[in-house]
C-alpha cells in the first residue's frame, strides 16, 4: 500500500474559514489542507438560499476535484442553508461547522441557555436553533448583519464595532435570554471580535465558536477513513497548504493572515465556469 | 417605419442603480426600462478589477438580449473599473455614471475642490480623480467600505452611521481638503445618506450626486439615436418597467423599493450562465 496522508478540504465564502483551519492545523498537522474562498462571490450571509446552494456544491466539486478525501464546510451560512444539498451532491465525508457548534456550546452551558450570533441566512435558516434544541438547549439566534463588513474593515477593536455588538447583543440578551451562558459564535468572522465580545457580554457568558469542535469532529472522521491509516507512513514537519480563491489572490493573501494567524503563501486564483 | 420607444437598460451590481432609474423615469418617462441587479454577485465594491469587469461584460450581455438600445452602467464600481471593457464587448451606447457625476461636481464647485466618496475599488481606480482633473478641479477621494453595509442594515439614519461618516468625512475634508465645498457620493447607495451627511458636511458645503447628471446624459444621447425619432410616435402615461436579479426576488423588491421610491412588482429570477 502506498503510503499517503489524508487531503482536507476546507471551504468558506472568503477568508472567515481560515479560523476553522487554524484550529486543523493545530489538532491535525498530519495532513495536507486545500483551502477554497469563494471571494469573488461573497458574501453569501446575504443570499438566498438557491444561490447559497448553488455556490456551495460548486465549490465542493472543486475541491473533491482537486484530491479532497473529507470536505470541511468551514462557513456558517453554507452549512445551514446547503449541508444536505452538498453532501447529496459529493461522495466524500461532509463536516459542517453547525453540529459541532452547537455541540461546544452545549458542553459548556450550565442553564441550557444560549445565545447564538450570525448572518442574517443562518440566522433565518434556525438551523442552529434545530441543532441546539437536539441537544436540549434553548437557543435565540440573532442577526449581526453588520459584523462581517467591520471585520473586513479591520476595525476589530473599533468603539463602533463595540458600539455595534453592544446594540446586537443587548436585544439578543434581554427578555427569556438575561440569563443565558453562552455565547456561541455562529460565523467564522466573529472569532476576531471575541477580546471586544468578552467585555461586553454579561459577567455569566462564556464565549464559544466552532473552530476547535469542528476540528475534533474532522479528526474523529478521519479515523473512519481508511486513508488515514497509511498516513503515518508519511510523517513530515509540516502539512501542505494550497489556497484557491475567485477574488484577487493579494487581497486573500492580506485578509486572510489576520484569519490564519501566519503567512499565505501559494494562493492561486480560479473561475468557477457554471 | 414603425413606431417605437426606447428600451433602456440600466445595470447595477444590485439595487443602488434603482436611484439613477428613479431619476431616468422623471427625465425621461417616454421610454421603457429594464434593470438588471447581479444581487447573487454583489457587492462589486470590495472585488478586483477583473471579477468586476467580467461580471459587468455578462450584465451589459445580458441587457442587449433583452432589447436595450442603450446601456446605464448606474454603478460606479463598474463604471470605473470596466467602463471600457463593457463598451468595446457591446455594439450598443453605454453611459456609465462617472463622467456625468464630475460634470455635475464641476458645475457647483466655486473653489474647485472637492471630495469624492465611493467604495474601496471605486477609489482605487482613480477614475473620479482623472475625470475631476479633467475638468479642472482638484480631489480627493476617500473610500467608504462600511457606508454600504449601513445603508442594507437600514441604519440610514442611526447614530451609528452618523459616527462613521464623521470618521470618514473628518479625514477626508482635512489639510489641503478643509475648504473642499462639494461632497460627490461615488456610489449609488449613498443618496439613502443625504440627510444624515448634510448633518456632519462642513457648512459651505453641497453634496451632489451622478443620478441625475446621468439622466441628462442619456436624454442627449438619445437625441442622437434613430430610435428617439421615432418614440414620439408610441407615448404611453407610463414606461415600461422590467426587473432582473440573480437572487432572491423577494430581497430584491423589498431593498430595491427604499431606493427607487416606489413600489417594484415584476422581478423575474435569473441566472447568469458563464
Amino acid at each position: 500500500m502506498t503510503a499517503r496522508r489524508p487531503t482536507i478540504g476546507v471551504f468558506d465564502s472568503g477568508v472567515g474559514g481560515l479560523t476553522v483551519l487554524k484550529a486543523l492545523l493545530e489538532l491535525i498537522p498530519d495532513a495536507d489542507y486545500v483551502y477554497f474562498g469563494d471571494t469573488a462571490r461573497l458574501p453569501y450571509g446575504s443570499k438566498s438560499v438557491e444561490t447559497v446552494a448553488r455556490y456551495a456544491v460548486e465549490a465542493a466539486h472543486f475541491l473533491e476535484a482537486h484530491s479532497a478525501g473529507l470536505l470541511v464546510i468551514a462557513c456558517n451560512t453554507a452549512t445551514a442553508l446547503a449541508l444536505d444539498r452538498i453532501t447529496a451532491a459529493t461522495r466524500v465525508p461532509i463536516i459542517g461547522v453547525i453540529e459541532p457548534g452547537a455541540a461546544a456550546a452545549a458542553a459548556v452551558s450550565g442553564n441550557r441557555r444560549i445565545v447564538v450570533v450570525g448572518t442574517e441566512a443562518t440566522v433565518s435558516s434556525h438551523a442552529y436553533l434545530r441543532a441546539l434544541e437536539a441537544q436540549g438547549l434553548e437557543a435565540r439566534e440573532k442577526a449581526c448583519p453588520l459584523l462581517v463588513p467591520l471585520v473586513e474593515e479591520g476595525w476589530i477593536d473599533h468603539p463602533v464595532t463595540e458600539q455595534v455588538a453592544r446594540i446586537y447583543l443587548d436585544e439578543a440578551f434581554a427578555d427569556g435570554f438575561r440569563e443565558a451562558d453562552v455565547l456561541l459564535l455562529g460565523c467564522t468572522h466573529y472569532p476576531l471580535l471575541k477580546p471586544l465580545l468578552h467585555r461586553i457580554v454579561p459577567p455569566q457568558v462564556k464565549i464559544v465558536d466552532s473552530a476547535k469542535s469542528t476540528a475534533r469532529a474532522v479528526a474523529s472522521e478521519l479515523q473512519k477513513l481508511p486513508l488515514r491509516a497509511s498516513a503515518v507512513h508519511e510523517r513530515r514537519a509540516l502539512p501542505r497548504l494550497k489556497f484557491f480563491a475567485t477574488d484577487s489572490v493579494e487581497k486573500f493573501r492580506r485578509l486572510g493572515e489576520r484569519f490564519l494567524g501566519h503567512p499565505i503563501n501559494d494562493v492561486e486564483h480560479v473561475d468557477l465556469k457554471e
